[in-house]
């Protein structure tokens, strides 16, 4: 259970509905998760929050599936249990099936593995890319 | 400079230039990184190493190109210099331009955020794939 | 249920009672917490991070409330499910509401954020404070 | 050196000037930080970071001064360098002197000492908020 | 329950087989725990997974005791529960009692508050080892 | 250079210099390093944190090299370069040669890719250490 109850849809501000509307017109479903309706205890944090995700998701330059595998990267690092439902649940309808699972979590688990590495022997830098400057 | 001294490939014993000459005819480079150099120090060390890299960047189903984005999260995530750098680079070789590069950081931002607010209200997860049970 | 058992008062030694004593003396309260009797299995371990939290804790220039948020931003950022618990208890019990709250996690996430974009790009500090050297 | 190059004000579009206009003027300063001006590669980036930063940082019912220490605490436990040096500096524009920042330590290390023992040890929550439900 | 389901050994293909079999006999066990269960859904990240991990504790100069409790020390400051249960139970095996237990939490906790106090005040190294160069 | 300065023998406090005569005869060393030279810029702290810090190190079941190597696991995964130089030359000192350092990396490295292995397909515990209950 959460720290703070749900905000339903019933019970919410039209401040919170229109961002729950957008959120279900956005994402083409007919009802909002758990971690909107608890972030709605406070609709600066939810406007802003879906802002953030609905910016980081718009269509751009990378696909959508490489997003959900991005998101699923950080949360496996971080370690949040809800989010990884939800991403891992997420790149399962855009086509991850087990198998890519499994090489998503074989490029995760190399690169924390390097990541402690690299910091333990506190290695300097020795190739840097070269964006224009 | 790193806490050990590197070992050069001049001064490399037979088994660790094994490894090197691996390293090299794979990425088509002709010198190896200091990463390498460093965890030579102790040859199972540098084997199991690359066995793993080579082995999470092997052609399958993620293109590589997406592989190094999910390493630069993972290393953004865990604040690695060294590997931000050389990871960057190499993605930058497959094509990550600087508008690339910023539509990763919108999105590796976001699910950071997201992360702590999720784990901070203690949701428990409401959404889970389906793969086969 | 945690790896080890609970250390009751009725089965504590006279050194873990004296300190489950000051505890509940100094938090006017008529029972420790599971975080105490856990690490009460050594008894070293409960002494020294009692006097650390204690310490922490005592008045100073910092008032109660900022430092249990400042606790509740390091176990989101940790993600610790026990400590979120106790903390924000805590923190309600010192005038933390829903909308504090709520205004915490913009915060907590708003840096969450920008510590890996800084990190990502392997941003150099540009402004420093000017403690009297 | 970030990974990079800066965009100054003199080269920038409109849109990202507008961003940087916004900036100065709302924290009345001349010139913008060097994190800006990196993510300025990319607008969305710096337009939604900035919003974000913004909101985080607008008065509420949690004062400046408690919102930098907040952003330090959460700094130091992801260990970005950056951001370390800019919040503390800008905490202590707001009246953070030594001793204080001493203080602040003596809670950030306590109860990051304190997570790790309570995730260690797999403790279980005994203690929740009562917040409405 | 894990997202994806368990790879049971009457299930399991030859080359699945195979690695459950040399775990069992490595470990001299009867059967393997969920963790290889799991990644058996990505027989390449199974295979290579343990090769890491029996090469990690093959035998050498550190003693199998001293690596469950450094599996101990990164798995409670990542936070991972299964890995807190199992390398608590395997080092208890090789004769860690709930004192050395306590022992070991109060060098964790006390590395893990150091650590965040020397990145938290920017400290630069003042001491190296002094490995041959 | 560190956020705040440094506190030299000459300069401080009777209380201060208490601590570090402490230190050095503790340690039979003949000056303090910088990171006791920082938090003397708020006593308590320097008090606190080395009686925990010399608590943690205190002859006991866990021998010194095993707490310095476990201090190195703890500051690789947290990240801390004050902290991988010191630690590593404090190993060092009690006989971490650079052949058990890299076991000590192939420990570390494996079992930071596992956590996030464990974590991220969110597995539930299936065995638990037996401690009296």
């Amino acid at each position: 259970m959460a720290l703070v109850k749900l905000v339903e849809y019933a019970d919410a501000s039209p401040e919170v509905r229109a961002v729950y509307d957008d959120i279900m017109t956005t994402r083409k479903v007919k009802a909002v998760n758990n971690f909107w309706k608890v972030i709605a205890t406070y609709p600066q944090l939810l406007r802003q929050t879906w802002e953030m995700v609905k910016s980081a998701l718009r269509p751009g330059r990378i696909d959508p599936l490489t997003k959900e595998m991005i998101a699923i990267a950080v949360s496996a690092t971080n370690n949040c249990a809800y989010c990884l439902h939800s991403h891992t649940a997420a790149a399962q309808k855009l086509g991850l099936d087990e198998e890519m699972l499994g090489e998503l979590y074989t490029v995760i688990a190399a690169f924390n593995a390097t990541n402690r590495i690299a910091n333990g022997y506190q290695l300097e830098p020795d190739v840097t890319p070269t964006y224009p400057r």
